[in-house]
């Protein structure tokens, strides 16, 4: 009997993690006085109940949770939310949206301005009758910035399979492959240990375009003293890792060595100067400061890093551009590169835990030059 | 001499194909009275100028074409669209946007309602001083609606790419694999021949999982006797390819044999239903009614296709819910199904070029049962 209770707890209630979620979420409601939450994207709603599908919305109430969806997701649902009120619409979304605030008789909506298009925003304003929209507070972006144990667990298995994948490609790379097939087959290993599909898709550049910070793969070829820059991640669970490394084929190109010590010193400077309470851009210009002192400044042309979680690039800005402070639990990129055109370029990168008393290095593959000679 | 001009006027104008876009771009704006055309989705700047880079916003003017992007893609821009006004931004997007709109001393700016934020809408509104914003016509939309000559062109290679990968893959299936291995497998087959990435995630959804229309790939595995479906579509040169076929292993289950017999036969009436004129909801009904007929109206829970190209779901829907009217030169995915929980499910989806005086299937996968049986 005991057993059965449970069983059924189970399939009718969310699971301790979720519900530990939806608390926070509605303390963090009842503190900017939010009644009705609505949630419209995907990843949030994921992170918030647990639900996979597209095209769908979630509404956050005192007492109840809403899933306004369609007839593609009444599996989906059934496995993974089974105890939401569902609304399962035959016509468009914000109708099926605007149908439940009138239902519900609510007064106010509160909506993501950043989740929501202008055009939706005024469908839903114009069908909502009497519920009147306002702005939600980063409600979602905030918790998720703290990634919590299950989240990291996840995450270091999203690394892992990264990870491990790179290493069952770089043994099979042979002088006269493509780009394509080298990156093709780093998604195959990804995926066979269980990554649902790329963080992104690869980088695999070549030579010259190495210089490219976001290349396309393609037919370009590997030689003898190729110096080939992977840029990749897994998803697995929804999670996502991203990393950076370069590969040397039988000798490393001196301007390269040059360039890759330079980098590779920017980067343990950076993650080293990593603790709650630093602001962004001071660990950005950190990297940026020795690149610019070693004479590439100009070669820099991005941000150090960013946030990493569901999304592959989500809240923090690891960058000149923020003033933000790290918090213990972010997760971040720390990607510091130097792109010379018509030379090549070389990029490094870890992901990089916030801890209460500094940081610590999720990813653990070798970045020694000589460690990644073929 | 010439051969040099040639190179330069290369090197420093648009393309043909560009130019014609452009100006046909700029027919519908001066029909709509729009001075200034702000493009923010990321496929409308490539179908348009070329681009494919990520956070940035294209400017359409009647003589010029700005494009604010950042240092990541300085590159890119030499390479896809050198001849446009470039503005490098170091701050926030939506601030250099504004910064643009006043250096310019823009009296308006069409927006896409559809593809721009609140957030975003709202910050570009503020910040840019005297210049108004605006709702643009669909127009992007309503060109990328017809595919031309060498869109269609493209189309086709990223349809005989997925189906190559799939004949490929299917060879290679063995019972006692995981629906991630051959989703693995496939997409790998479909990445060396020269797919980016995967147009979406790619389904393989064996027995009961075929009830969910968007299954994950997961660890169930081949058995004698297994149906298994496969939805996938491959990315070439930006354009999608979107097919679903059922693998039969060994056997045919008697029930899974005769669901499927009921989906091809709504498939092939719907897929002789098309022709200009003709409206979406109308050809949705052919398969629907069909499959009402044959006892199975409930288990038939999705549109029955949508437009394909740059998007893999994008204009028109081809649904119950839209009255739209099909037009020579749109490329829609027929893609019925039946999902019966506890059993199992069939779908089976083609791609399909509206010609004027009716259709042509792009896609030329087998779809006889005996012939997806290995």
């Amino acid at each position: 009997m005991a057993k059965k209770t449970k069983k059924t707890i189970k399939r009718t209630g969310p699971s301790l993690l979720i519900s530990g979620r939806l608390a926070r979420c509605r303390r963090q409601m009842k503190k900017h006085r939010v009644a009705a939450l609505l949630i419209s994207k995907p990843r949030d709603a994921f992170y918030l109940i647990g639900f996979t599908g597209e095209d769908s919305a979630v509404l956050v109430l005192a007492k109840e949770v809403h899933l306004i969806s369609d007839g593609r997701f009444d599996e989906s649902i059934n496995q993974e939310c089974p105890w939401v009120t569902r609304w399962m619409r035959k016509g468009l979304l914000n109708a099926e949206i605007a149908k439940v605030c009138k239902s519900l008789k609510l007064r106010r909506l509160a909506v993501q301005a950043d989740g929501l298009s202008v055009a939706d925003h005024r469908a839903i304003d114009k069908l909502a009758g009497t519920t009147k929209l306002t702005d939600a507070p980063p409600i979602l972006e905030d918790m998720r910035c703290h990634k919590d144990e299950h989240e990291l667990q996840v995450m270091q298995r999203a690394i892992k399979v990264a990870q491990q994948a790179f290493l069952a490609m770089r043994k099979s790379i042979r002088v006269g492959q493509t780009e394509l097939e080298l990156a093709a087959r780093l998604e195959y290993e990804m995926k066979k240990r269980g990554s649902s599909r790329p963080a992104f898709p690869t980088i695999c550049a070549e030579g010259l375009n190495g210089a490219l910070p976001h290349a396309h793969p393609g037919s370009r070829r590997v030689k003898r003293g190729s110096a080939i820059l992977f840029d990749w991640g897994a998803r697995v669970g929804e999670y996502c890792s991203d990393l950076t490394r370069m590969v040397f084929v039988g000798s490393i190109p001196p301007k390269m060595s040059a360039v890759y010590d330079v980098v590779l010193e920017a980067q343990k400077r950076a993650i080293k100067a990593i603790k709650p309470g630093r602001r962004m851009c001071d660990v950005d210009a950190v990297a940026r400061n020795y690149i610019i002192d070693a004479g590439y400044g100009d070669a820099f042309n991005h941000g150090l890093g960013h946030g990493l979680g569901l999304d592959v690039h989500e809240s923090p800005s690891l960058s000149w551009r923020s003033d933000q402070k790290l918090r213990t639990g972010m997760v971040v990129t720390v990607e510091p590169g130097v792109y010379l055109p018509g030379i090549g370029g070389v990029r490094i990168e870890d992901d990089v835990l916030v801890t209460s008393n500094g940081y610590r290095v999720l990813s653990t593959l070798k970045k020694s030059k000589t460690g990644s000679v073929i």
